[in-house]
């Protein structure tokens, strides 16, 4: 990982600010011969998208994005594709007041130690702006995962401030603005956010996501494993405090015998796991947990400092989500994607495509280096 | 990272098996001037290695470290800091009917799916052995840290099973074998370990690490996050389950209001964020939480699959850890003291020496490039 | 390097296609504070660019760079700056011929069996036309260099097919077309031009970069050397097929006491190791020099092979240069400015700004890490 | 490239310095079931040792290869391979004189300048010690080439100082200690070696490598050209000061209807390109020539500059190679099998293994991503 870029073979490399005129990023690393087209970016976009419901920020983009390299009669040709979206509803006088402030709980007053210069417009790069480009970049990624290797990646909001699913259907989390898994529940929801967004107050959420069909083998020991790999990528995404694989924390509390995922001829019978051991995938499905905290910018007066060191009272106006997590989950299932794609290359690297290796009997000699 | 190496600048590469002639690291990118001798490694090593009480695996190693280059006089010269530590008590006939065999929840079965060929004596590469090299590195980045940063690195158990800290005192955790923060309660730590020995069970571990003195400005925006290279680097780490940082998954419950630090002039007024906001050190204390899962390498008979895919009866005798996360303090600071001096290195590169950076009021221009 | 990126710490991405909507490149890890506007660029891209001329390709591009991020009230803030150009003089009709042909000479072949598939437009991604950001990141990296370090960086045409100068005054370079170091040569260098185009076939150059103020200290040992940074970096151009540093092939047939710099009070009293020793800046000129074959984009008729593997005539219709060497120039001080700075900045991270670093007395105990 | 490793999934990390207890290098990403075993770094350890004749410095080391990690019943696992040597012919005491004085021409004041500190003996890092280890990973990288793809390459002496080869035969190059192709001048380079060790003055040489059987399509565009990294992993060898690729710099006088290498059904016709277009290899000999300088260590007498600024007469005794060069065939050959072994695990994960990737007809639709 460097800075603005991630991906030990599939490079992603993002840039630009909210209020900038363009956000876009920098995918190379493809495989060549993957049909790409404008459309195909739409309906991830628009489920990150705000300004969909009441209950994320009001800001209104169009997200059209163009594609401006690495694509030839509508395949990728292995060469780096780019593709670019457009800042249309940049607002930059919202932001004039508090460009002299902190907010607190805010990157403003960390980025401003680290570069003693920062873009007050919109958060500049610390914005949630940035996180569309992680999703277009993760379209391509689901789709070779899905038409190669048949992998299906499924994310959904496990918890909302302290309410959590008292059920789970996966098959409705699509049909709800908040990617919840028990339509009951959804009603209650709507009415906990109407009463959060007067509030001027914002809560945190958590997100949930599962890969199935992932091959076994996929990462590596130590510091190129699969789960850290996930780590670091879910970490990376603004507003993130904590990741877990598979039980997670709970397994701190958890026997050994009661978490280790017995495996019978027909596959494995459980997955406390969450499909990752010694930093390489099962073969069950991968699963992991991302928290997010509550933002920072509220309605809600606070005191904080300003750049002279001086107390004052910080009011954040401008458009802004009372919960990110709510419209994260496109963004979890993105970052899964690219890194189980990356983790794929790397494998095929190493190992050769899926299913050409073959285990060897201990005791008998290695078939040799011709295999690989 | 690479498969077996990490760090941008700060460069760690380990190898070894756990019953293979040796374990080693490379340490490249250091400063130079920094002074190390063999016993400057002693007392890490110590806390971190097996045999010394009870409650840990029954190996003895002398983790004698060799200093194969990179010190003159000394001091480091700026080259590659190899280490070097032989294995002295491998018993390998321990393991020899578990050769073709799969233990249930251990690495065996994803190596041998991704590899198709595996060390299987003592875990080989998957065995908690190779984090000795972790914390021989470690103490390299911690005596930096502390001499030119004053950065101090502490971490302690925060949580054994279902047993969690009825009191909070640092200064004793280095007095009792469990790392643990309140002395009251070691008599029923003993008491539940030898339960949990004479049951061939295992159990989890959470560990916290905090580091104090880490100067504002570590760290990046986006991918290369102080939070996400922390949370690569501790998932890294054997049977590490979740990662977080500051509250960590408790901000998912949290509202904004409560969750935003307030600043005064005398600095932060709490410290939810844990250290680190959009990526970058905060000035507040580094704060972070792992989870261990329960060992998987029981004595407690289980179904489970050999080579040749018919369930057989496994049973693990050898020497193992009841619970890994005992010994896993020394093992976390030594990673996220890797962490933090890697991105120290990072930071100066980019915007020059702590301290050097002039915050520059908005609206005025810049000084210009030649202050970095 | 990965494919398309450069630079350790300063990361250059590229991308784009030679016909297709744009070209750009990101530049990430810039130090803040780097005052920066687009007509910054204007000046070395007008020395790249085709079409001012008769002796470079008839194609004739605005490239007008829009800076689409990464830089605030004129200044960078330490995000990554991406620039974009957009293609306005593409004509692929020209190419629609050739799209089944593999030009001998040409990237083509290899292109198609690397991928499969190509973009035949222009040579797609292979064409000179990416050369265009690289220059425009040289811009910056010439700036900060000049503006931190007092870094002068100066090409020149040092060989045009058989023809070398016969006079050397680096004053005149820019006064004429070819870079060219000597004046009187220049109406010769002009006829033989015009009577290689009227041929319709295409001759090489041999270019050389001299680097002056660099400081010593920059590089590193062995696999981080300067001079294999900037082997790597010039190889990375077009048509290039050898590079030298110092006296570089010369040297073969030198005697050691005659190629070995002396140095006095006062510095160097030569400069054959080009000003690199053991891979490390040596305080004297950077000096490297490159050579470009002919291209291979030629109106003379020449057998090849289609895409069924059938030989047929080849004709290269289109626009192209009968020498790339000539406006390479500004494309190798771009490259070396590049590597430069990512240099710097390398060797800032581990050793502290230039001049931080005390050297000590062999015997005599070192200060210890703090220095660092 | 970090400072002391290089490959992008074939990572070489080498340490140690000339005088130090050991040399040792960690070779990972690299794939299993290699069957290694310590007689296989023999030969090629052998061809690049010194004092194995009177032409090359007397220093004789056993360099016996211990395998420390990575290989289990003799083949290797997919985790790092690590190989150390024990330094047995260090004569520090030889050294002590030059500790406080800058040899001209050598490394010495660079790393000084740099670092602040230096381990003076026998050139410590900067010795040529290190090729050692490139040339023991090397030949893993050789072992696989041979076995999966058929590559075979070979080096040679290509010019002693002034002398050049009056003839060309392979097959002898292993027959004299020069691995000159003309055996016939091998009495004549005796007595010119002999004269030059007399003289106590040392020359440069030229290597040339060709590897023969390289698939195309190996390498990348821009960045990542196969040259490019050609060009960077042998500059990166000590003394050498010049790189080229196919014609080289001869190329800068030929049309480009000379130089274009034509194909028809049976192959191409001629390789000035040396096998490499557009950064891809096009399935022609891979061949490339590096200069080498001449040794800076010599017993003539030279003015210098000590540690304290002072003028002094710097005299260099200790074991030196009057031509570097001519031990420099089998390190050059290593850095290119390591090299292309690199890009073909890069290419594999690309685009699939060698002979997957089917060509498309231009205008038909791509099969997809399915194929990739």
């Amino acid at each position: 990982m460097s800075d603005n870029s991630f991906g030990r073979l599939l490079r992603v490399t993002t840039f630009g600010e909210s209020h900038g005129p363009a956000i876009g990023c920098v995918v190379d690393g493809l495989p060549p011969g993957i049909a790409i087209a404008p459309e195909d970016f739409r309906q991830d976009l628009e489920r990150r998208a705000t300004g969909r419901t009441r209950h994320t920020s009001a800001r209104r983009e169009s997200d059209e994005v163009e594609i401006l390299s690495g694509v030839y009669e509508g395949v990728t040709t292995g060469t780096p594709v780019a593709l670019l979206i457009r800042n249309t509803d940049a607002r930059s006088k919202d932001y004039s007041r508090i460009a002299a402030q902190f907010r607190p709980g805010h990157a403003d007053y960390a980025y401003w130690q680290k570069y003693g210069v920062r873009d007050p417009r919109g958060g500049g790069r610390s914005s949630a702006r940035e996180t569309t480009m992680r999703v277009a970049a993760g379209v391509i990624a689901k789709k070779w995962l899905a038409e190669r290797h048949g992998v299906r990646i499924q994310g959904w909001l496990s918890q909302l401030g302290a309410i959590v699913p008292e059920g789970f259907d996966l098959s409705v989390v699509e049909d709800n603005p908040f990617f919840w898994p028990h339509a009951e529940q959804v009603p209650a929801l709507e009415a906990y956010m109407d009463a959060l967004r007067k509030s001027g107050d914002s809560v945190g959420a958590r997100v949930d996501v599962i890969a199935e069909g992932v091959p076994p083998g996929w990462g590596a020991p130590i510091y190129g494993k699969l789960d850290g790999a996930l780590a670091a990528a879910l970490m990376s995404i603004n507003a993130v405090k904590g990741v877990e694989v598979g039980d997670g924390f709970a397994s701190v509390a958890q026997s050994g015998s009661e978490h280790r995922d017995v495996m019978h001829a027909d596959g494995f019978q459980s997955n406390h796991a969450g499909g990752v051991l010694g930093g390489i995938s099962t073969g069950q499905p991968v699963r992991c947990s991302v928290a997010f905290k509550p933002t920072s910018s509220l309605r809600l007066p606070v005191e904080g400092l300003d750049v002279h060191g001086d107390v004052v009272e910080v009011v954040t106006t401008g458009r802004h989500d009372p919960c990110v997590g709510i419209r994260a989950t496109p963004i979890c299932e993105a970052m899964v994607a690219l890194v189980l794609m990356d983790q794929a290359l790397v494998h095929r690297a190493q190992c050769g495509d899926v299913g050409e290796v073959p285990p060897r009997i201990p005791g008998e000699p290695a078939e040799g280096s011709k295999k690989r």
